[in-house]
């Protein structure tokens, strides 16, 4: 492997980290914290090693091949979340250093699991920081790498993107992958501030909208108050965030089209129409399930917000869903599992890989009945190559595999079954609270720390599909070729 | 599709179904029930439309290509359970339609799940025919019919067989397929009745080491007693049903080898040793896990038994395992999925399915490290081709399908998260017990009747594999072509 260009990215990723975390420092000095101290010191450090990297270690071709492409950005992952949970463990607001990793890898995978009791106790600097790690996240440091460092930024780094970008990638022929990165930030951007301006208007303070509008945009689901979104007792805010859960569960893909007057073909995209329908079915199923407990336009409001943050991936809650009836129950744990569409910044499986492997289903099927027709699996109305559909069930089984292990190491703990099943959903899913101890009014701290490991490798997993972390721990991978 | 000869198939399914039956009117008899009425009843009538069928529908030639060798199949299992399923109904025994049906199809697709909080109360007629179901469900009625039918044992039926065979046939040369059902039954037999003896030494009467033995063999699960196979207090009786459990639970393949002195060959088969090597890791970690309940030796012996019952998928039960620890529970839940071997009378995902899917990922997995090192998947020595790689991954995808739909309908009955699951669980693999309210000791009396049909259907569509009972409902696999 092409080692110094992975220490090259690494280096990178260290200075991003060090700029990135001095919004924890503006905000502690705005509120006259002395936390700012920590962000300084842990940035200056980060920011030094990050320098000597690129510096020392200049590679000659930057180009990164498959497995360099998928180790540098599982590396990048692991290393940002180390320097991430610096200022938690050092400020000593998360005592644990096991904690504190959690909860940052919980930021940037954009799970939003907490393992904070008291989220309310920690300091406005670390709030910040910590709503800001989804958002980072949300979209990927090595998106928004390829789009700043001229260098990297060249087509033949496609796997770099890929090893980072959720869902399968469908023949899509990204012509310049540093405009096309500059691109989907630009949206980003735009949607995040979007909703912090009609987040104003609802009456929170400019903090709490900040705040709320990183964890919307990068379908996290931390919240500043303990109470999480239910903190914000009003019809238009939590509607506000209910429909941009939902549009940063949709693939940007379509808001290119948009944004090129594409308007026609923003709209063929199936994996778009999948999702709001299974968005509106589950919804009603949900609502007129819990019709006898709410006033009739709360069950739906309830029920809406609910499907949008997990469909989402998000994971923000309004009220202790464990008291819903089994089937609503039931709907949120497929939901859970369903995940967001591909190209979006939230989790789960994606509705494109279940929409191409029920079209493979229904070949087959076809195949039985008339054996001697032959049909194409097509998406978006293109043929999908045999590649990607095998990759798509080989993913399925991974999928599968990483979750049984986790929930087997997971009950040792001994928590009941509903707990540990959804915890280990929540977590590979990147969606944040499941059913059980861990629902939305839960949180993560009492598991062992062999479970908080787990969960961490599973949010890592599930944010970058699993395949580029496992490369990590191929010793082949790591031979001279 | 070859409509005379699926109706000249139903006819002989007819005719076996009145003749096995007489097993209920025999055992009536013996014990002076006035139910032997019930048996001799259906069986006449039965019997005569069997006949009517077979001779006036004769069709010109016998041959079924795939969709009509499907078809049949599954017309054939849904037609047994409705014929079979009258004397309980008939008599009272089991008073409401689709509780005897629910029975039925639970005895016949080798569940053993049981709508019955009395099982003491059928008479011994009834027990009987119970047991048998499982027996003649377990080898299969179609894989009889081939035996016995000289018209149908041709080569060009092999799809019939197929339909009926667990498992994914990888490259199966059956090169007289009437021989190899022959031998199929003979073996069957052959352990069946070596069981019987084995359970007679143990001090069992006549009357319940033939029963067992049937439901051992068929890996059922049906217990003549409410307290199931506890009723037997002996290590020696519970040791020889856990034995014959794991032995019906292998690929039947194994025997053939061992009949054909290719010993060698016999010891070749890889799922063999994973079989035995996952019975080994489990049987390890649970009797670990509660030793702290019983005394040493009984926790290696409950921890052996529960385990060969549950990866047989035959489900007799010693004890209420909802007090194990979280740990043994979760193993339960991995091996309920995983299930026995192919080709064996065991159900579940199978063996041999999950060992294939690993190593498609760990090839996926060399092409990502080493993009020009093709590798071939082998099984057994000799490679797997794309088809039967590509029809397994598309039947988990259907599996979780179906899974995910039976579950959501299922919870509308509003039971706690662990039955639900697990009893979706324990029908599509046709285990039995699951956790919660349909553990060992509990039975599945109290669901609605949608959520009886979802477990009919789950139960035949975990038996026959899906495809042949998915078939049924294609409107296009019925049009004329």
């Amino acid at each position: 492997m092409n080692k110094r260009s992975i220490i090259y990215i690494l280096g990178w990723v260290l200075i991003v980290d060090a700029v990135a975390m001095q919004i924890g420092t503006i905000t502690s000095l705005i509120y006259g914290e002395k936390e700012a101290w920590y962000f300084v010191l842990t940035g200056v450090v980060s920011a030094i090693l990050g320098v000597l990297a690129i510096k020392v270690k200049k590679p000659k071709n930057m180009v990164l091949y498959q497995k360099a492409g998928f180790a540098s950005t599982a590396l990048s992952w692991i290393l940002l979340s180390l320097v991430g949970c610096m200022p938690f463990w050092l400020s000593g607001e998360i005592p644990s250093f096991i904690d504190a990793f959690y909860e940052t890898v919980s930021g940037i995978t954009t799970t939003g699991a907490t393992i904070l009791n008291d989220v309310e106790a920690l300091s406005k600097g670390m709030l910040m920081w910590r709503s800001f790690l989804h958002w980072l996240g949300g979209m990927g440091v090595i998106v928004f790498l390829l789009a700043i460092i001229p260098k990297l930024g060249g087509q033949q780094n496609i796997f770099l993107m890929k090893a980072e970008s959720p869902g399968p990638i469908i023949g899509k022929a990204v012509p310049r992958m540093r405009n096309y990165a500059t691109m989907l930030y630009g949206i980003y951007i735009t949607l995040t501030a979007l909703e912090f301006i009609l987040l104003l208007f609802g009456g929170l303070n400019v903090f709490e909208a900040i705040n709320t509008s990183f964890s919307t945009a990068g379908t996290g689901g931390f919240g500043i108050y303990n109470s999480n979104a239910a903190a914000f007792d009003s019809y238009y805010v939590q509607t506000v965030i209910a429909v941009f859960m939902l549009l940063f569960g949709i693939n940007f893909s379509v808001y290119l089209c948009l944004i090129a007057r594409k308007f026609k073909q923003s709209l063929k995209f199936e994996e778009l129409w999948i999702y709001l329908g299974i968005v509106a079915v589950s919804t009603a199923i949900i609502a007129f399930n819990i019709s006898s407990i709410y006033k009739p336009y709360d069950a739906f409001h309830q029920s809406f917000f609910y499907v949008s943050s997990i469909i989402s991936t998000t994971g923000f809650g309004l009220t202790d869903v464990n008291k819903w009836p089994e089937l609503s129950k039931t709907v949120i744990i497929i939901l859970t599992f369903i995940g967001a569409s591909a190209g979006s910044t939230g989790g789960g499986f994606k509705i494109s890989r279940i929409i191409l492997l029920f079209k493979e289903v229904r070949k087959e099927f076809s195949l039985l009945v008339h054996p001697r027709n032959v049909k194409l699996v097509k998406m978006d109305g293109k043929a999908v190559n045999h590649d990607i559909m095998r990759t798509t069930s080989m993913y399925l089984v991974l999928y599968i595999g990483v979750f049984a292990i986790s929930f087997l190491l997971v009950s040792i703990d001994n928590m009941d079954f509903t707990t540990s099943f959804t915890a280990v959903a929540a977590n590979l899913n990147n969606t944040g609270p499941g059913l059980g101890a861990v629902g939305p009014v839960g949180n993560y701290a009492d598991f062992s720390i062999l479970s908080k490991i787990v969960f961490i490798f599973d949010m890592l997993a599930g944010r970058l599909e699993i395949y580029p972390l496992l490369l990590l721990f191929a010793p082949s991978a790591w031979k001279k070729s």
